[in-house]
Order: structure tokens, then C-alpha cells, then sequence
């Protein structure tokens, strides 16, 4: 396990930590994830190397999960998706947008959007770092549907506004991706498909998806920036 | 009802508001209060006369509850105390600490105390502004129990200390009081004793706290501030 | 007990039965109640003469309570309202409106009205038997909120359409009557308003509210129609 | 999707509809299905050819699924089978019988049989149009057990008395087919196989019962009339 | 509090007990009470002089309440009522017989009632120490309902085998005793009656009933006990 | 199904019975397993020879599963472990020893270990009959983990005092499988492996574990003594 360097051993005591997010910001690598600290909230921390990394304070008051980044200051200010969430297997979830000048205290607080019928209807989250387009921040996120079994999660897409991003400008009605293959229904936690990152090849535009597979495996799928960004304003329903 | 000037219709739109606080600090008043955005989550605002209301960014994230700030700045900072919860009757709830330079951005958060046996098992909240004494912040805050018939609301005290408020000095292993009265267990909510404000006179040491009855009446109970000390430190238990 | 004459044993036998309205329609004495038929739903019978009680077949499927006639046909056909509900302590619940020819084959079902805010946001339910008036069908309902100490039933009432009731002309945003009265509040089950039969004297437009409080005494409170139906309309938000 | 057409916009407003039969009686194929109208309930309509396809009224007031026709009037009565529900994944069903006159109001409501044991142990609901036989009414009928993993549907198969199809002649203890193969037991709902429709060829006697797979495949399968009855006969507690 | 000399500190470690019940057997005065360990079971002690309190072994695992030892041997062995539950509100409670030669193993667990109906519907519990009489031995006890605002607590009776108690020869359809006076219905637990001791005069029969009243006063009922088992047997529904 | 000889038709009718587990001491087979008597509990009973078998007295009050025999007595008495639980799919449970010198009435109740961190965080059970070590009696056990998809059982192993088998001397703080092959996670109830028996052949120090996979086949696992002892004891976190 990483060990990272706090100056604050209130903060730095780590209980458990799961769903990083990996995001370079100007000079340096930022990390955040959902940290313990009298419950899951939104741990932040950076490095420059992958050898070092340092612990920030946590971004906000417990209970939140699913915390990423904006891979640039919007406006000035450092910006955060999260989703407050409760202290188990959280029934709720909407998506908020915070901001910060210092990356330590976060405030204006805004609503992005909310769960929506069939896969997405019990709680949505931030997936990959949003990818920066022309037709505005490209983010990727889970929905989750509460079955009679348990929750399925499905992956969707949207965009939101290059300079206010709590603003959401298209997003895909259907799923990008829902647990079908053996290795996405049987796990540890069976019928996950759970976004994490996103690579974005800009020459060619081939974005590249890595997203959990029942909680087990760490599954990979291809798409081209184009066809996404047609697939979600085609199928789009705000 | 009060009406807020407020820049952003985003924020200044009113949906409910209960539970709120008022505290001088420097040139005006704060006010905070249960702010439905969401979900409940701790509004602010400030006046200089009761007259005119203006309102500022929510503190936190939802979900929130009790936000109550502290009656000046510490080490230059503005201070509150708030529990986070979920959207109903919330089963949980601990008090935490948090801290701004610009009473829109908060970060520092740290946790203050948690829910602990008897008449505070379910969940805790600050109840009136913490009053400055030698001793330390004076947190007059109410616990719940949860009955077979449901929560049973009751006060107890505790000292905080001056420079990091976080850290418990003392905390009352019973309460201060509790639902006994015919006004405090009938009426819109029974058994609730809820702890609003205090009014400490320095030159004779008399407290006076505003507490609501059953959710439906103002009561006021008295003190001495040398007693409300003596008793919380000599039925502590941390 | 009332005993029933009944053609089928299968519906003759009595398990439970409460909460009666009583029905003059035409030539007889209508009543319809809670009835357990493999769980709650709405028994129908009638009598002449207060003296031999005949039970017809069940009007709905379990699960159902707050079944509620019309006091005449409307365009020929016999009305009523229920509330479709579950077998125990039933947290949701609108008002539908139902037909039939016969009194025993019900159909055209059509949605009434739904919880909404406050005193009225967990579920509703029909009352006394609507009175006619020149504004429209006055119906007197209950409404219920939930409290962390329980249900909370209060007293609020509508205006609806003479031909097409389920459709809502005017509707109580603040309740009519909550329970405030000692009598009203501490009883088998406190906090409770229960509405079941009002008598309108039409010479003098006096209206008596019979309505059961904390579920343990029969109350009586009075209004003139004029004033309910200024009231309902001055107040009223659909 | 089937386009209704329907008199009453407030009736052929479409919101969700899933598990349709189809049912031919007389002159025309009759369609039921779980409809959404204020919840679900059971949606009535009808075809000649399969090009159009008219709405009628909702059979029942809300919450009920599982709406399956006789496929013929029974003494001059259409009659149908359901089973009333709550809003979500019911924990909770019985089979009920109501017969109507015009299809449109339904009443003289029987109980039909309720869940008992094991694989039927937390709901039952019936699956296709009831087959006639010399021995009665041949229901084949889904049963769900909930276990730690959420529920498991399973097939059984009842005869049902052919002129008061409320009384349960053989009712099979075990069930005929439990999710057991990968595609029942993986997929959008693990560990689902439900009955939806049932062809028996006259001459051959033999029975093809297509049902679906994990709420993700349709699969079919084959039997004798004999053997089943046989079977449910011999493996028979009512 | 009672401090109890103990051989095992595991054992006499108090964390809480209460609703104790003191039985005088052969030689000194047994008490059983609530007494946690991992969870509440029942706690047995005893003493000959009210000064000295000496603890045994634990009766039974946990969870476990309302232990209530015979007042004498039975067939040569001590004999208890117990009602298994679980660890917080238990919705649900039924009444057994055990016995030991030692009092410290137990064991022929023998199921004595279940609640049934009404005031007895969610769970019963024995009261005081059982009264031995010519009819069998009087048990007092307590059932509960679990109205829409908790549970109320209410009085009953039975007579049980005198040689084999966990056979109920009589038992109260009826309440003897429910919630109705102001402090029954109003206090810490609202609607409560809780009988726990009850005293029988041989000479004249009168017996003096010890109950709780809404959790916060000792309230005190008296009967004969030819009244109280006349009503027994002329209301009874075993 | 195997027929117990039982003098007392009271405990000797049987409802349901599962999960049993079988032990030699002495001079017979014991066999142990979750027995219903108004509801789970311990059933006991004993055959020479695997074709007639003898019913006992149930060990414990309901509500209890999971109950194990030491293979010998200990201190002269016979030894049980078992898992107080409740009547539904328990989302609790702690191990307890119990003793008795009659196999029919048992006392001494102490708490052994109780659920702790990821994959035994909701409740956990002793396996198979505990085997005597040098090292003190090998458990092997399993542990339940709380998904959002339902419980995964696991297996864990400790090593407690061999003459108060209540003390635990090591156990595994990673588990020592979970499910991860198809048939473990894939059938009746997914991803569970449930150890039930474990034969050691002392010469070789080869212990076969038989447990179930996804409770639908029967699985078998090898491990060495010493491997597993070295296991328990270099990852124990007791």
C-alpha cells in the first residue's frame, strides 16, 4: 500500500482507502479517493513522481464517495465532482460540483444532476477524470439500478459546460455499457461495470476505458471521441 | 418569512428553512440554519439591522444539519460546527468541526464527538452558539435516544477547547435535562427537548437557554455559568 | 357486533372490520369499511332499517382502506372513493376514484389526488362521504405526515368536479384541523385527527365534523360551508 | 414499442409496460400487462390482427401485476387472474380471481391460493393463460424464495377448478424447473426462470413453456399435458 | 446500583441490566433480571439479606428478556420463563419454559405461547414470578402492538399446568389492563403498562400488581384472585 | 430424509433441519445440526451405527444455528460451539462456548469471537468439529461479508485454548478462501463457500475440508496441519 506523507496524523491515519482517481493539474499528479475519516468522504493527495505522495485534507465532510477532479482550475479555482453519499450501501446519489483555491477549502456548491429511470435510477457517480472537448467536459459515470438481487452498475456518459460545468448539456439517455460478459455478472460483487479512468489519445482520438468488471477484474473498452460525443448527443435526454 | 437578497437565484431560491441560529461576529450577524438544497444542508447568511437579509453560499455539501458557527474568528478563521446526516430522520449523526477564511469556502474538517449511551446514543447536535469562557467553549447540545416510540431529544453540555474546538474537554455523562414536563412529551413531535440558544449575562453569570418543547412550544430554562461548569466537569466522561 | 346476511360464507365471514361509513343513496343506507379479506380492502353492504345488515361482494382487490361512496349515482353510475394501500402500517397512498353499475363490479379507475408536503406527505385518505355543493363535491380528508416519533394525521379538504370528481377543482395547502387538544394527542395512538362523518344541515349551512382523536374519543368540531369553501379556495393549492 | 390506440389520454398515456400475454377469447387476441398508471397495475387491450392494437380501461386499481386472462368466459363472465403488489420488489403476493361482464369492471374478487414453502415461499404469481384439460384449469405459476442473495424465481403448476377456477384442485409441492443452468443463473437478474407463455398442441399433447432466463434470454421448454398432470397430481399439496 | 459478588469477572463485569425479578425458592431470594453480556440474556443472582448479592452463570446466550424463575422446584428442578430476541426493539417474541438442577445449566426447552391478536400481536413476556393456586400457576404478563407511532405495552393473564407450566390451560383474549390514565399514556415510553411484581395475600387473596407506567412511574392495581381467574376462564382463547 | 427416535413427540417432530454436522466422542456419533423448534436452533442426537439414530433435547433456546461439539470432553464436560441468531437471513452473529455434563441441560455461556473487518464483517459460524493440535483446537470457520449484492461467505481459521476453548490464540486475518471459481460463485446462492466438515489423517497431517460452493455443490479442498497452523499463526490478528 502507497504511505503518503501528512503533516497532520488525524488526517494521515489511514483506516481504509478504495476508488482512486489519478489527475494531473498544472505541476503535479493529484490523487483523490474515498478515504475513511469517521466514515467515507473525499481524501486528496498529490505526488510528482509515484514515489512521494503527500495527504491533504480530506476535501469535504463525511459521508461522500466518488470525488474527481477537473484536469485544469476552471476559472481560477480548482474543481470537483463528488457525490455525498451515507455510511453503507448508499440508496441515493446525485453528482455535485465544488470549488477551491487553495485544493483545502472547498465551497460553491452546485447540483449537476441527479438519477434517472432504469440502469441510473438509484445513484450516479463520477467515473474517469472529464475529458476536455470541444463540445464541452466529456464525463463518463455510473449509474446504478436496484434489481430484486441487488445493485447493477452500468456505465453512461455526458457532457457538461466548458466554464460552468454543473451545467449539463447532453446526456445519454441509454447505457455506454452494462454488465453482459461472464467476467462483469460473476465476481465479487456480481453485475458491475464500474468506470475509473480514461485515457484520450487526442491525435486520434481513441479513448481508452478502464472500468471494473464485478468488482474483480479490471476490464478495458475502446471508443472513439466522436463517436461518443454523436452516441451522447443522439441519445441524449438532460 | 424572511426574504434573502441573494446574488445567485440558485441558492437564494427557498424551498424550506428550519432550525436557525444567529451569531454576532465582528460588524454583523450570521445566521445559519437547516437550508434545503438538495437535500437539507447548512444555509448561511448575515444582517446588519434585521432588516435586510443577505444570503451566501451554502457551507457544505448536503446532507447537513445544525450548522452553528462560532461566536468569533479562531487563529483568523471562521469556525462552525455541523453534523452531517441523510435526508430523513436520520439514524446517525456526529458533530464535526470546519473552518474558513472567507465564510464561503470551508475545509480543515475535523471530527468533535460522537453519539455515546443512553439519552445521546442515536445522535448529537450543537445546539446554541458555544459560549467563550475560561474553561473553554461552553457546547450546550442535545442527544437522542431511540425509544420503541421513537427518538427521545434531551440536553447535555460539554467544553471545547479555546484553540482547537475540536478536541473535548469535558462532556456530561447525563443529561441537563430531559423530556419530563407535559409541554416537553406532548405536541407535534413528543419527548423533545432541543436546545437553540443561550444567553449568557456576563456581570452575573445567568444563562438563559431557549429550548423548544414537542416540536411545538418555546421553553426557557436558567443557569449560572460557574454552575453549568462545575457540573459538566464534574460528571464528565469523554 | 353488527352481524351481516350474506349469500357466500367467503365473504360473509368476519376476520376484522373498521373505520364504517355510513350512505344514503336512493332507497337504502349504504356501508362500506376496512374489511379483511386475506388482507384490508373495501366492504360494501347496506340496510333499510338500521336493524338487518346485507353484505355484497368486496369492491376491490386487498390491499385497501378509506373506501368512501358518493351519495348519488353520478351519471348513472354508482362512485366511490378508496386509497389502495399494503398490509400493515402503509408508508404511501392516493386517492382513486372507481365506477360501477351494479355495486359490485368496479372499474374506470382514476387517480384523485397524491401526498404533498408537510401535513399531508406520507398518504391521504377520503373521509366523510362528499357533500354536494353549487363549488363542487366537498371532501373532508385526513393527511398524514411522518414524524420521528410517528404518523401524525391531520384534517384538510378539497373541492372536486360535480361530474368528473377525480378531477381536483381546490385542495387545503394548510391543514383544516391538527392535533393540538390533549384529547387529540395522548391516546391508543397519539397525534391523531381522524375525520369519518360530517352532517350538513342544509337550511343553515352548519356543518359537524365527527373525527376521532388519539384513536381513543369521538370529537365534534363545526364550520359553516360558506366559510370551509371560502376557506378551501382562499388556501388552496392543487 | 406497440402503439395503443386508446379513447382516454389519461389511459393510453404510456409510462412503462412489461410481462405482457396475449390471450385469445371469442374474436379477438385480449392483451394484458403490467401497466404503469399511478403505479402498476394490470393494463387491458386487444388486437385483431397485430397491426392495431386498442386500450382499455385498467383492470384494477393500483398495485397489482401478474394479470393473466381465462381463455374463455367462465358462466358468462370474462375472469382473469392477478396478483395485487406494492410500488417496488413486493415481498409479499397472493393469487386472486375477478370476473367482469364487459371487461372493463371487475369485481367478485377470490382468493386463489397464497405462497407456501421453500421456493414459493415469498410470493407466487401466475404466468401463462391457463390451459384447458379434463382435469381443470392447468396453471403454470411462478414461486420466489428470498435468500441472502435476493430473490429466486422458480416454475410450479396448479389445476385449477374449471367452473370456479378460486378453487385449487392439485397444487405441485416441488417446483418443475429452478434456475440451475449459467443462463438462468447469470445474467440482468441472477437466478430467474419465469413462465410467461405456454403453447400445447392439441393432437401431441405436448406443451412448450417459454419462460425467461435471469430476466436476459428467452428460453423454452417441453413437456407432455399427461406427464404434468401426472406429475402435479402426484406431487401434489393444496 | 447493587453490586454482586462474583467467582468470574467475565461474568460479574456489569455493563447494564434491568427489569429485575426477585423469587424466594428453599432458602434465600433469587433475582433474574436483563443483564448484558455480548447482548442482553438473562442474568441470575441471589441473596439471603437484601446486604449481600452473590451473581451466578448467565442462564441462557444471548439474546434473551424477561426471565422469571417459578417459586419453587418443579418435578425436583428450577424452573424459568424467557423470551427469546434479539438485540434492540425485538418486533417479535414468544414465550419458553426451561429447567436445571443446578441453576446454572438449563436445558428441556419447552415453547409455552405466542402472541396473537391485537394488544398481543407483536410479542409477550412474562411479568411477575408466577402466583401457584388451585387453578394452575397465574402468570401476569405483558403483549405488545405495534401501533403506527411504536409499540404499546398492555397487561394479560394465564394459567399454566401446575406440573407441566409450559402447557397454557387459560389465557385472556382480552387486555386486563392497557394504556389509558396520563401517566400510562405520557412519559419517557408513551403507552406502556409493564407489570413486573405482584404480591397475593393468601388469607384475604388480594394481590397487589406492580406495573410500570410509561416507563417512569411504579404504578400500582389490585384484585382477588378468584376475580382474576374467574375473568381468566371466562375470557379465555388459548 | 433420515427418522430420529425420539421419546418426546414435542421435540421429536420434525420441521425442517439443515446444516448438520457430526462428531464422535467417546462412544458414539453425536450429531448436531439447525433444527426448528419454533424456530432455528441446536438439535442434538447420537447413532452406533449410521442406521438407527436417537433425538435429544435441543441445546438452546431459538434463535441459534451453527452449533458445533468438541470432539472429547473438556474438564470433564461436553463442549458446543454456536451462533446466537434471529429468524430471518441474520445480519448478525458472534461464536459462544456453552458446556454441560448431560448433553441436555447447558450453561457456562461465554463469548468466544465476534465478526471483525471485510470478508467476516456481518457474522461468522464455526465449520467443522474442531480439531485437537498441538498448538491448541484448530477452527476452521466461516465469515460473512455484506455486499451490495447480498452475503458472501467465506473461510477463516483460528486457534483457540485447548482447556478454554473460549480464548483464541491466533486467527487468520485474511481469509483462507473465498469464492472465486464459477461454482463458487455461480448457483442456489451465489459466491458462498461454507466449510462443513474436515477429516485430518494424523500420520500424513492432511486435512481434507469438505465445504459447500454457492450452497449447491460440494466442494473439497487440501491443506497440510502444519501449513495451516504456520498460516493462522504468521496472519493472526486476534
Amino acid at each position: 500500500r502507497i504511505s503518503f506523507i501528512c503533516d497532520d496524523p488525524e488526517i494521515g491515519n489511514f483506516i481504509y482507502g478504495y476508488d482512486p482517481r489519478v489527475c494531473w493539474i498544472e505541476d503535479r499528479y493529484y490523487v483523490t479517493w474515498c478515504n475513511c475519516y469517521h466514515g467515507p468522504t473525499i481524501g486528496v493527495g498529490y505526488t510528482y513522481d509515484f514515489k512521494e505522495f503527500y495527504q491533504l485534507e480530506n476535501a469535504f465532510l463525511p459521508f461522500n464517495r466518488n470525488g474527481v477532479l477537473f484536469p485544469r482550475k476552471i476559472k481560477g479555482k480548482y474543481a470537483i465532482l463528488s457525490r455525498p453519499s451515507d455510511n453503507g450501501h448508499t440508496p441515493f446519489g446525485d453528482i455535485f460540483y465544488s470549488e477551491s483555491s487553495d485544493i483545502c477549502h472547498w465551497g460553491k456548491h452546485r447540483h449537476v444532476m441527479s438519477p434517472r429511470g432504469r440502469w441510473q435510477s438509484t445513484k450516479i457517480g463520477a467515473g474517469p477524470i472529464p475529458i476536455e472537448t470541444i463540445e464541452g467536459w466529456l464525463l463518463i459515470y455510473h449509474g446504478v439500478l436496484t434489481s430484486c438481487n441487488g445493485f447493477v452498475y452500468s456505465m453512461g456518459a455526458a457532457l457538461l459546460d466548458i466554464d460552468e460545468p454543473w451545467k449539463v448539456l447532453y446526456r445519454t439517455e441509454p447505457y455506454l455499457l452494462s454488465p453482459q460478459e461472464l467476467y462483469e455478472c460473476v465476481g465479487d460483487t456480481p453485475n458491475v461495470v464500474f468506470p475509473c479512468a480514461a485515457l484520450c489519445d487526442a491525435p486520434t482520438g481513441r479513448i481508452a476505458i478502464y472500468y471494473g468488471g464485478a468488482d474483480t477484474v479490471t476490464c478495458l473498452a475502446f471508443t472513439q471521441v466522436d463517436e461518443l460525443i454523436n452516441f451522447i448527443k443522439s441519445n441524449s435526454k438532460v
